[in-house]
């Protein structure tokens, strides 16, 4: 199947491979990078996005740490691991995937001389990488279960392949309830400023064949008003402990418009987007980005010179709003802090 | 002030010039036009927007039509300019006062071969235009009077001096108040697909010199639970009868989120938006445009090719999200059918 053929990275020939994002739909390239600088600052200018996606990035950029840093050993390439790793932590504030990511390295970094460390580095972020397509599958299923036939869905921003190790999370909800013939009709939001529907999730549903209708991102409320939309489905980049959800600025606003319609909506995220030291959504981390993403598209100024831009780029959707929150290790219907905490022991 | 100088339409030695407001802000250029079919066209293209300046345009041209057919006479006449001012008419299907606009020019029309047929439309056509300019501050200061000092608004698409025959209603409002010292933060959504918010509200509001913030559309509700915004002011291309509102595609969606943090909602129009004949919001024609406008950004494509959009340029607020609406006759909170029928009545 296509979607299994589209990846946003791969490791190849000792080297970090990243599908640009940046360049989609208009092109398809591959960057390779060597270095976990050179990784952190792919990260930093949206090469690759999406939080799982970016988790399983970071951890292949300590692989390409250990190997940068082989000629040295003991305490100095101890500390030169670790600034990288301080490096690719700090590459983007919200998703807490990335954290997770690099903590899952973390054992392995207590014995930076271990002969066989980067081998055992790139054996962990390989499992990293294929736990999270096999979690996406699992979500896949159990999230598709509660969409009956016929229904019509709309998704926020782009939590397919493209922002996961592959298949995708919330897309992947998607692309196998679709499968199983129970949706009718795909809406994708656009997703200003970086507009990762209409680039990215248009295009991955594309090259998928499955047919979808791009909207504004205003015009939610009204498509949900006038064409009987059933779910939204999104993904999320950190889940605090009480259900609240951190993802792409807009979602916030269509899970408003889709609790005054009745639609319901279902958060689909890997279990290690879950923040357990995070009680609620309040303390998230918040990344703003420049005034030029809003003002201007794709490098095409869109607004007067000099114009201000309020450029928060994640929102919290409170808990409250959400009715299924799809994991790998299960579904919970109205999640809150009990409920969740009993799935996470599991 | 500034904002006097600039004009979506004038009337300059027997022609129409129209700011070509599909160039801004890159470029302000103004098309001569000397024809109906052509004013039609660039109605229809967007030239010009916004429910009173549309009106506006519409009544010079019919002036035009006059001027073009004067060489012949009798029924020929009357069949001609009849067709004009039908293409007219069909321009754009939404706003309701391009037809007002034309009915008001209707009188004249019945004898087509009065000596000065044409000044009496032009006279005709510019007392509407000055009425419109004039109903605008009106409004400005009934509007402001409900704004708190200390207050921030949010607004959506334009609704300034590009929208009108100057001045404008919804930014109009802010304007005022703005002056008044009422306000302290403006936002403004971008509005895509066409981008008003970002290529025509933020270039007037610079061009006045009030600072205003973009954001984009779907940050709306996060900014409200961010931010502290007291006012969604919004104008509107058609009011029915109940006070259900047809206004650019997005307000709805606005509107759903002020009321779910307690936003107040206000709209501004002159009473020639106000369709008495339509009794609610559920049979005003909703235009639909290609999916290009939503696949595109300013000629430059966002999504793949093939990519299937869902483009309504307007949706229906109902009166019950409407706070306060202000025309030029006064502002009636709550707006419903008899306090609309008797303000009509005044």
């Amino acid at each position: 199947m296509t979607h299994d053929t589209v990846r946003a990275m791969r490791w190849r020939d000792g080297a970090l491979e990243l599908l640009d994002q940046r360049l989609l739909p208009g092109a398809s390239e591959y960057l390779r990078l060597t270095t976990a600088p050179a990784v952190a600052h792919a990260i930093s200018d949206l090469v690759v996005r999406g939080a799982p996606a970016i988790g399983i990035t970071a951890a292949y950029g300590v692989v390409l740490s250990t190997l940068q840093h082989a000629e040295v050993s003991g305490p100095e390439k101890s500390q030169r691991i670790a600034a990288d790793v301080a490096l690719l932590a700090a590459a983007r504030p919200t998703a807490v995937n990335l954290c997770w990511a690099l903590q899952r390295l973390q054992p392995l970094l207590e014995d930076v001389d271990a002969p066989d460390l980067s081998e055992r580095c790139l054996g962990e972020a390989k499992q990293i990488h294929q736990q999270d397509i096999a979690a996406n599958h699992q979500m896949g299923e159990l999230g598709a279960a509660y969409i009956d036939s016929g229904s019509s869905v709309l998704t926020h921003c782009n939590t397919g392949s493209l922002a996961t190790g592959g298949y995708g999370t919330a897309l992947g909800v998607i692309r196998t309830a679709y499968r199983q013939g129970r949706i009718e009709r795909i809406y994708a939001d656009e997703t200003r400023p970086w507009l990762q529907g209409a680039r990215l999730t248009a295009w991955e549903l594309q090259q998928d064949r499955i047919p979808a209708d791009l909207i504004i991102d205003g015009a939610a409320a009204w498509l949900m008003a006038q064409e009987g939309i059933q779910w939204l489905i999104v993904g999320a980049d950190r889940v605090a402990a009480n259900g609240d959800v951190a993802n792409k600025i807009g979602t916030y606003q269509a899970a408003v418009a889709a609790r005054h319609h009745g639609v319901k909506v279902m958060v689909a995220i890997p279990s290690s987007t879950l923040d357990m030291d995070m009680p609620d959504g309040s303390q998230i981390p918040i990344e703003r980005r420049q005034p030029d993403e809003v003002t201007a598209v794709l490098g095409q100024p869109i607004a007067p010179a000099d114009c201000g831009a309020w450029n928060p780029v994640f929102d919290i959707t409170p808990a409250a709003l959400v009715d299924v929150l799809v994991t790998e290790k299960g579904a919970l219907e109205h999640p809150d802090k009990d409920t969740i905490a009993a799935l996470m022991a599991t």
